[in-house]
């Protein structure tokens, strides 16, 4: 479990720091971000916020244009970014943006030539967290949040881990994965036709299952190209209502699919974690 | 003066624009951002802070990492950042990250083959506001602020045209550049070797002769790497102290010469402003 310090930045009194890692769920190395607020000690190990991002992103999108850093700071939370995908030469690809490096969808792949490096699901739910704990000064509570590919990957990753996460929020997810081309693209690659095992990534059919009832917000601009074909917040809000859940999805008027949404509301899920993550 | 809208995002309440234009005094075509809070309308006009950006940038660096828009939409102010150059094929260009495109120095370049595009200083202070203010619902009212070699326009410019602009603030500027090589590079370039020229563009020199007393504030972070070798702030509090002039220069420990240094403190910054704009 050696972590190696590759870049670090003072910001909002905190710190800004990536590491790499060689990766034994991933078979890879990797590369993470984690922001340290100035209260973080050992004597008083702060919660942890774990960031997913989307389609095409790194662990650097968030923490350079989300603007969460000043509040962060304020609630006392860490926030730790992976990477979206297992990388390398080696690592298997694919030419489309939304498959391969890039695009690893936080599951755990069957399927050849997918499977030997792509265990993100793995990857986020134990060995990075392991990781985390065992080199910064964080508590082992925690909270789920993520964009787009990623706020699939905070859904899914939360409901199925009710009892390790405090909270889930989204931006923009994709909320029925099985039901659009972005989805059904990824799971039929990486996790073959099986789609009992696609009910165990998709949000709105986990929702339907889950035992425990962790609160979720999801915010969702109205102007985001993507909304309609490939987002389907109604389909979880739908779910959520059916099964009675903790869900409050909200449609922002105006808003996109970029980072100048979410560092529009980055703040409000701030808090709405930290309600939970500070109790 | 036909400006083309390329990109907007609705942010914070507000709304994030890219326009493209030929520009007559670059004689190429450029590109600017514009932040414009949600209040502002033709009846009600916005004042308007200029952003100037360091080496190598565009126009984007401040409207994606900075996270400023949030108290700019809150203090009502508009926020327009200009490219660090002209730019395109026909215009005359360096292999230095230093020189050339995206190193224009906010100057009037006089030498060849620099003075064909080379005129940032008549763009920032003349065709460009000309253009925000036919185009947008902004008032006349104006401030300057900018970052590194965007730092010293923002000096430079603001103190060169005490009448025009309310404040003048910088982050990590390079505030002597006669003594620095970033500007003696740059200066010899663009501006030939008479050195008289060269006080024209220098914030620590035009700081001694300035008539009007503009308020300054100055943010630099004392692990900045090129603290020493270029930037040298010691050199503008110097100037201020002997011309007794309104000058605070905040050294801040810890912080680097990145957007997580200015991301930490913007606020400040547009508070600052915020100030003498909204008189």
């Amino acid at each position: 479990m050696t972590i190696e310090n590759i870049s670090q930045a003072k910001v909002a009194g905190g710190w800004h720091k990536q590491y790499t890692h060689d990766s034994v769920t991933l078979n890879c190395n990797m590369r993470f971000a984690i922001f340290l607020p100035p209260n973080a000690s050992k004597t008083k190990p702060v919660p942890v916020l774990y960031w997913l991002s989307g389609l095409t992103c790194t662990d650097e999108n968030f923490m350079q244009k989300a603007g969460a850093f000043r509040r962060a700071a304020e609630l006392g939370i860490a926030i730790v970014a992976p990477d979206t995908s297992p990388r390398g030469e080696d690592v298997a690809d694919d030419e489309g943006y939304d498959l391969g490096q890039g695009a690893g969808f936080y599951l755990n792949a069957t399927q050849e030539p997918w499977s030997r490096h792509y265990h993100m699901y793995d990857y986020v739910t134990e060995e990075l967290p392991a990781l985390i704990e065992a080199n910064f000064p964080v508590s082992r509570i925690k909270s789920i949040s993520g964009h787009s590919m990623g706020g699939h990957g905070a859904l899914t990753i939360g409901l199925k881990n009710a009892q390790r996460y405090r909270s889930i929020s989204a931006f923009s997810p994709i909320s029925n994965p099985m039901q659009c081309p972005w989805g059904q693209k990824a799971f039929n690659a990486y996790l073959g036709n099986d789609f009992e095992t696609w009910k165990q990534y998709d949000a709105s059919e986990l929702l339907k299952q889950a035992e425990a009832k962790l609160p979720i917000l999801v915010d969702q601009g109205d102007a985001d190209n993507f909304l309609v074909e490939q987002l389907k917040p109604e389909m979880l809000q739908a779910a959520a209502k059916e099964h009675d859940s903790d869900v409050e999805v909200r449609i922002q008027p105006g808003y996109d699919h970029s980072y100048y949404f979410i560092s529009s509301f980055i703040d409000e899920h701030l808090e709405f974690h930290a309600a939970y993550l500070n109790q």
